[in-house]
């Protein structure tokens, strides 16, 4: 890629935040395909792309349904847009490397919610109700696990985090 | 971000794929640095930051080591530089959201990799070898668990590699 290019995409991954707050303004469909077209890129062992969206828009009655299943349930109510991921059982390969590739296809769809001007902030929390949360959403516990919901909407707040200086992950120095 | 950067992000999303063949080219230690900066701001659930990176550069001992324990050993063989991604089961706090963070890790990483003109391939396979596959680098494995090896270098190939239809991954049309 060119430079600016280069530098771009290196900037999405330093300056994204997880965002919980967001103004009134809606997010489009177009923007919500943007970011889902941003997951379906991502890869996955033997390339089985095991997973599967489901899109919930503020005011649907399963906004309400979710917020109940977490801890954080006031973020899931704030959001515009939920966008639930899920395995498919029928579709997985390896647990540890389905799991994984479902890492790399949540960060894709921030990584795409951060260049669109929005935020979001990744809900982890909520899955340790499964069975219950995947029903809540009307899926079938059996077929979908649920990975994460990812609560999007148009930033209200800066985010801020930190993170351990490289020299603290690498397990030799760099040669 | 403005409409150029925004197009950045999402194109290295839609043109990243597997490299697998290398040219003789060195790959610059500022290079790899990038890199790991990317995978270091991924985001991990409580922030915890589990992951951990060995970097083998061509011709450290360790390549063949590693190589011998993956049917994909001649791509290890042809790598210029091999990245090893570990969770730290010290820094680790739920097995399933630690493996997701891995993967937005090495999505991370991948990115930044196409960002730079480098090519890569997430190697999966070679983390069915634990215990002795974290041995081979010269590891504990009762402290560190393998989650992929990147091989990383400059590309002598295209890649190519295709995804399902949006439609296909959507557990309801999008309203």
């Amino acid at each position: 890629m060119k430079e600016e290019q280069k530098d771009a995409v290196l900037e999405a991954m330093h300056q994204r935040r997880s965002i919980r707050a967001y103004t009134d303004e809606d997010v489009a469909r177009e923007e919500i395909e943007t970011v889902l077209e941003a997951g379906r890129w991502a890869p996955s062992g033997l390339n089985n792309q095991p997973w599967r969206f489901l899109v919930v828009r503020a005011g649907d009655r399963r906004q309400e349904a979710l917020a109940e299943q977490t801890k954080y349930g006031h973020v899931v109510r704030r959001a515009k847009v939920l966008i639930g991921v899920y395995l498919d059982r029928e579709a997985k390969y390896d647990d540890r490397k389905d799991n994984q590739g479902a890492g790399a296809c949540i960060q894709n769809m921030l990584l795409a919610v951060h260049a669109l001007g929005l935020g979001a902030v990744w809900l982890g929390e909520i899955i340790n109700h499964e069975p219950d949360v995947v029903e809540a959403a009307g899926l079938d516990p059996a077929r979908y696990e649920m990975m994460a919901l990812l609560a999007v909407g148009r930033p209200d707040q800066k985010g801020s985090s930190d993170r351990k200086p490289l020299d603290d992950l690498l397990l030799e120095p760099l040669a």
